[in-house]
């Protein structure tokens, strides 16, 4: 089934940011908590919980809460998070390509 | 070679906006004029403005003006545009599973 234009547009929408695109990929090594994520993406808190929030709402990134004295937020990549690996890859071959 | 993480962060810059996935999206069909785009994309004359400068800077996208009155501008995708081609089939592949 070809997808309509509208669910490009939307997956557009989805993952079209900087940040979106960069927590993505950082999150395809496996699940980190917050403050991992902050050290390596170098997101402000603000930008991070943000956009965390929007990835968490498309059901891209799910968020597991450890009971702890303080609570730990870890956030991994659902199985539709998983899925845009190619699209990392391919972006990764641009990239080397045309950047370097 | 790898590229380093400098060269992939610097790409999801340089394509890492939902507009600029459309515009670029959208030019894999072939050159359009600026009104095309306008209509074809439905982005506002001053977002449109703004992200094909962008991608005119990245050398992503180019500009051919053609004589006449009035002169008429022509947008179309570079070599290195036209070289993300698979990044939007993985995109169109994962949007195709997941979001219909």
């Amino acid at each position: 089934m070809e997808p309509g234009p509208c669910s490009v547009i939307e997956s557009f929408d989805m993952i079209g940011s900087k940040w979106k695109l960069i927590i993505i990929n950082d999150l395809q090594n496996g699940e980190k908590r917050f403050n991992e994520l902050k050290r390596s993406t170098e997101a402000s808190s603000r930008t991070l919980s943000r956009v965390l929030q929007d990835l968490n709402e498309d059901n891209i990134v799910e968020k597991r809460i450890e009971d702890g004295n303080p609570v730990a937020s870890y956030y991994s990549l659902t199985d539709k998070g998983l899925a845009l690996f190619p699209v990392f890859e391919e972006i990764n071959d641009w990239a080397e390509e045309w950047l370097e």
